[in-house]
């Protein structure tokens, strides 16, 4: 039998992809956490808190097999049945929604907290990222994804993104046209993976083979083609004319930019309207952002109205989550410069009081002890008694 | 085969002891966590985030046997090794504080977040409590533990307790009692366990059957009632002036115990000289804060030297943790009556900066949609058109 010895560095370890905050990044993203719930309780979004782990019967209900997939499940020592990890927030608060609140109309929820994933979502990516997002339950208005894509905007802001970019598209546009065509599940499921991949060879051959008619066969290869400014709605107006649920998606996009546009005239819309990610479970919009130097997307969303069903109680739902961890790793938010004032604690009340004042201002105090000594602690001042009262002085 | 049919309520079931938690509840909730978060900062606390799952090499290493059976495990996908999902956050801290940091001296450790118990502690406690907490590390002196129990009060008056009490104790008292009797490890086991129980009979039987010297059991049968007031400490020193660590324990409780009562006045500090819990990791004092109502400690805490030892850097350490869901539950918090302002958004720009500035301003601004009118909403205001001007006015 071989004996294994574990060493240090076995237990210092971590898992691949799992990590740990240290303070100038912690503090970040708390700082980004605090200022994005702010944000979303002054739109009005009440704040849950959903459980870290729930049944799989619960959690797994509606969401597609990625979710699955993402999901570490453990055994209840209780009752026996599969426990999940959380994987992603939103059907939680779907079933929060659907189950624990008794509002009939508009429900609006927010959230921040980490998810865990059994394995990263790409090589580069942390298996514990922390989120916040907002869900709007009970309104199938096109208000209510104006409200949510603002809101993502605000979210953008508030990080300090130089650059508000978010990518638009509607699914109900290749739902439509896939109808049009007649397309079995199996061959929806096919053109969704090129679709997906932009693979234009691909998609040539696939069309070529699968769909007789010319007229139809054209939406198919102009789809993947239809991206860019908002020229590109006008431009599938004049191609899906005969095609009524495209024209209300284009109708839906158009008016949904008119008024985004006008309220963050800085903002980048990108249309592009072969965009599916999220197809299997969203029903209308599906947007993205993203930001330079990071090849996810820091947040994304989209409505996905139905999500409730499986809990009994069938909602419009639309609204998005934003990863945090990534955003406060791209560094929009300054790392605060901490500064602290030391103090060799003595037993006179009054310097007690002081140190209780300056604390009560919001000054961070640190007690010198005999480990922790001037040189070692990050101060750049120093409660001193000087002429029979205490003050602080810069250190030299 | 008999076919399982799901219904709703299986799907909207938690699980036994898993709680989700709606709007109220989670404000107060993140609410109090801000406030102690604050404070930790305030005393010079560097905010940390240990992740929510590591290999159980890291995770149980140093940590008794009752942390090992709360921890769920779960294999990882990636490395094929044991992860746990983390039942308690100090030892994670530990680990960091011996690998992650370069410091010498003082390092002061917070953090706050979920833990996960395999199985409720008590048969009405939470598996999913949220903690926050704090850590000293590298400061051997009674500096570390004097500016840690005054923390645990300052926590105690910001999460609004009506009374501060705690009670402590030092794990050297017994220590030295049952190293003078010579017991055997399986004897100290047995006399911890009673002592934990407070099981007088059975404390008496087992000193008869196993301590011969008179003087000796008399000291073990001492222990239990040692408990009360500080006067506590001068019956303690005088029965065991012979052990010089009991008295050198006895002069660390005094000495803390003058400058808490000295700062906080208000403060009812209850001594427990019989007080072992964690007697097999702590090293030194150990304290606990009840709040009338809740059976279990609210907060706990003490010295535990040596703990990153097993990652190869042994480091004095004092600290305790928060169980804010139960301070919360308690409800010493008030609940935030959210007072919030509903408004019919149009296109008009100037409504849009009004709407704006008010958010910017810390109010909380709803618009009305079609499933969310005036009704439904909770909002005691609204911003209308009045005279040219957007004002905000009370509703009826």
């Amino acid at each position: 039998m071989v004996r294994v010895v574990m060493t240090y560095a076995d237990r210092w370890l971590l898992p691949e992809g799992v990590e740990e905050i240290l303070p100038g990044e912690a503090k970040a993203i708390d700082s980004l956490r605090r200022k994005l719930l702010d944000l979303y309780s002054a739109w009005g979004y009440d704040m849950v808190i959903p459980p870290l782990l729930e049944y799989t019967d619960s959690l797994l209900t509606g969401s597609g097999r990625d979710i699955d997939l993402l999901t570490l499940k453990v055994t209840d020592q209780l009752s026996g049945r599969t426990l999940g990890i959380r994987a992603d927030i939103t059907p939680q608060t779907a079933r929060m929604d659907a189950h624990s609140f008794n509002r009939q109309g508009a429900n609006r929820l927010c959230y921040a907290g980490h998810v865990v994933h059994a394995r990263p979502k790409n090589p580069l990516a942390t298996r514990t990222p922390i989120q916040a997002g907002i869900e709007f339950y009970g309104e199938a208005d096109l208000a209510a994804d104006i409200e949510v894509v603002s809101l993502l905007l605000e979210s953008l802001q508030v990080a300090g993104l130089p650059r508000l970019h978010i990518d638009l598209g509607h699914v109900g546009i290749y739902r439509a046209i896939a109808n049009d065509a007649g397309l079995t599940t199996a061959q929806e499921q096919e053109f969704f993976e090129l679709l997906q991949r932009k693979a234009v060879t691909e998609i040539h051959a696939w069309v070529e083979a699968n769909i007789p008619s010319a007229d139809k066969a054209a939406a198919f290869i102009l789809l993947p083609s239809l991206a860019g400014g908002i020229e590109v709605l006008d431009r599938a107006r004049s191609q899906f004319a005969h095609l009524p649920q495209v024209i209300d998606a284009l109708d839906h996009l158009q008016q949904l930019a008119a008024v985004v546009m006008a309220r963050y005239p800085s903002a980048e819309l990108y249309f592009d309207l072969g965009e599916v990610r999220g197809y299997h479970y969203l029903t209308g919009i599906v947007f993205a952002a993203f930001a330079p130097g990071y090849g996810n997307p820091i947040a994304s969303g989209g409505r996905y109205d139905h999500i409730g069903e499986v809990f009994g109680r069938a909602r419009p739902a639309t609204g998005f989550a934003v990863d945090i961890t990534a955003l406060s790793k791209l560094g929009f938010i300054g790392q605060h410069d901490v500064s602290a004032i030391a103090v060799e604690v003595n037993q006179d009340p009054q310097q007690w009081a002081a140190i209780k004042a300056l604390r009560a201002r919001g000054e961070r105090v640190i007690q010198l002890t005999p480990a922790g000594q001037l040189a070692e602690l990050k101060c750049d001042r120093q409660l001193l008694l000087l002429d029979g009262k205490y003050q602080v002085v810069p250190l030299q």
